[in-house]
């Protein structure tokens, strides 16, 4: 089990929190644990995860990522706004494509983690990770005078991943689609249903989201896609714990603390203090550029002699001696690897040392190692 | 069942769902089920509905409501930041006094509904319902320049709510504690626990928060509450389903649609779009104020025939004939009332008519009739 040791949490459903448009293909499927992701319901489980994990890894997986909103700026100043809100250079994005983004606070501090879509030059959509990126847009395109409207539209990302998407979506969609490069997209029907296809994704096994543009067809959607999956051995599944860690990637507001600033958090690559636009965070950001990040993102490997994950609800200390040295938000076990692996936010410092670290799990302390990202 | 025919939604932890300074000590106390709110897992039950309401309505309980968060303010422009964000007129409001403001965006949507603390001229708490403010918060304040630092300080409210609440707080806090007003508060010690003690919460039962300012002590003042409150019959509890719906108050994002404005929640007495002060909405506002709002929310009697609870996971259509007039957000049996009642958000042509509606319903429409609140 991902939950380890921990209690069950039984949720009370509630208005407050939304449900996907696949919600009940979703059911029908047998989901069986959930997490809120953007106030919305999404699948975790359907009872069997290393099934859920091989599918991933060696055939074709779908994914009720509808909790990845949208937020659409539209209008004359889109793209102004949009370079405003992200510390990345988008002068030489094309229509049609993505960019992993790094969206900051002005002190420098990472809000989310989104892929930017450009649909056109006065349309963008921010594909969001867990914070409300809607407030913070509204607010900043407002108040600094933006001539755009921002807006949560009707789009709901179904996500398939794994080896052989590639051949499912091609026979959805037609064999062009293949030619589609990482992050691009394009706006296209199944059946009639609006759906913009992008090659993306969180994880590293390759695939394809399709952004649902009409709610009322998610169930639709989610059976034609299991229909024309199934000489694939398609099945459902989620945003996999275990294949995220080995491949390294973020997971927003679990992994990095609130302060945080993206050099921290694995995004350095793609932040550009030097750029002539200004951005939001851009001064202290340079700092930080200059300066180097007090803490990054790090592998660890954990020597205990268990082949379990550690429940870990919330970040827990790394240690050296007496000195808390960072924080650890993700241990399990490799069965690629065959070794247990962890994600964590450790001081700049120590990782260049090299010196060993000790990880704080429910049993006590475990001696364990840095190590570079990603894993596989 | 407050939560009817529902399947059980098992969540799975994670350190993206922080937990509560109370946590550990609501488990031990029995905790049930949760909701997640602001991003922290927050007890909705102890395993005995009935009773949790008889306590609230009779005796005193306790409720684990650190979900609803602080926005704090601190600067010399934190008043007129303050006023800047609310819709209501704060020339006149005093040290140590709370206000019931409507947070709306540019278009006077409601986007929070929080009580306003003042601590002094200088730091003011938002106390929020379930809305990520702090990122509309810190946006507006920077992008319009106020001189004023935005956080979310280490700030966790436990209620204290029945007709025995005052009792049990003047043998926690003394005497004078009795004298504090509605919606005032002060900042005082418990055992050297640094807190603020407000006479607020979230039912009309009258009681107190102690927004507890350290967080490492979250369990020593829910144990110690628990001890002290013995003599009263004290018992865990949460913001209680079916007594805010007898008494009529608002939660955020569930009962509203998120285009609604405050007149079309029940706020509009609180919203004063003809003051001098500027505030974000304003002039929107004061559009709604001279036409009037199109919906308003009201509660409804349920003529059906039977004493359970609907489960609403989402909103309901509110019906006549043919024709959406309005949204249903949750309908409960009240012993007390021996009625069924539901709130909604109705037409304000339909509810001056007083003609009948159909309230949509798990198996099937019910006739319904409109009516004001609260019930109680």
């Amino acid at each position: 089990m991902i939950c380890g040791k921990l209690p069950d949490v039984e949720l009370i459903p509630s208005s407050r929190i939304r449900r996907s448009p696949y919600y009940e293909a979703t059911i029908a499927a047998g989901c069986t644990a959930w997490t809120v992701y953007n106030k919305m319901l999404m699948p975790l489980s359907f009872g069997d995860l290393q099934a859920e994990y091989d599918r991933l890894v060696n055939g074709v997986a779908m994914w009720d990522v509808a909790g990845e909103r949208q937020v659409q700026l539209q209008g004359p100043d889109a793209h102004a706004c949009a370079q405003y809100l992200s510390s990345r250079d988008l002068s030489k994005m094309g229509e049609g494509q993505g960019y992993y983004v790094a969206m900051c606070d002005h002190d420098g501090r990472l809000l989310n983690d989104p892929v930017l879509l450009k649909l056109s030059g006065n349309r963008y959509w921010f594909s969001i990770a867990d914070s409300d990126m809607l407030l913070w847009v509204k607010a900043v395109a407002t108040e600094k005078g933006f001539d755009v409207a921002v807006s949560e539209p009707d789009v709901s990302p179904l996500a398939i991943q794994g080896p052989k998407a590639e051949d499912l979506v091609a026979q959805l969609f037609g064999e062009e689609i293949r030619s589609l490069r990482y992050f691009w997209f394009t706006e296209t029907f199944l059946d009639g249903i609006p759906i913009v296809v992008c090659r993306s994704g969180w994880s590293k096994q390759g695939g394809f989201e399709l952004f649902l543009q009409d709610g009322s067809r998610g169930v639709e959607l989610w059976n034609r896609v299991a229909a024309a999956g199934e000489k694939f051995g398609i099945g459902p599944g989620a945003p996999n714990h275990v294949e995220r860690i080995e491949s390294g990637l973020l997971s927003y507001g679990g992994d990095n603390t609130p302060d945080s600033n993206p050099y921290e958090t694995m995004m350095g690559r793609y932040v550009k203090p030097n750029i002539e636009a200004d951005f939001i965070g851009k001064a202290a950001l340079a700092k930080v550029a200059a300066a180097g990040p007090e803490r990054q993102m790090v592998g660890l490997f954990i020597h205990d002699d268990t082949t379990e994950a550690w429940p870990l609800p919330q970040r827990a200390p790394i240690w050296q001696g007496d000195c808390q040295v960072g924080t650890l938000s993700a241990v399990v076990w490799s069965h690629r690897l065959q070794k247990k692996i962890g994600l964590g936010q450790v001081l700049s410092t120590v990782i260049e040392s090299g010196e060993p670290v000790e990880a704080e799990g429910p049993d006590g302390r475990s001696n364990a190692t840095t190590t570079g990202l990603p894993f596989i």
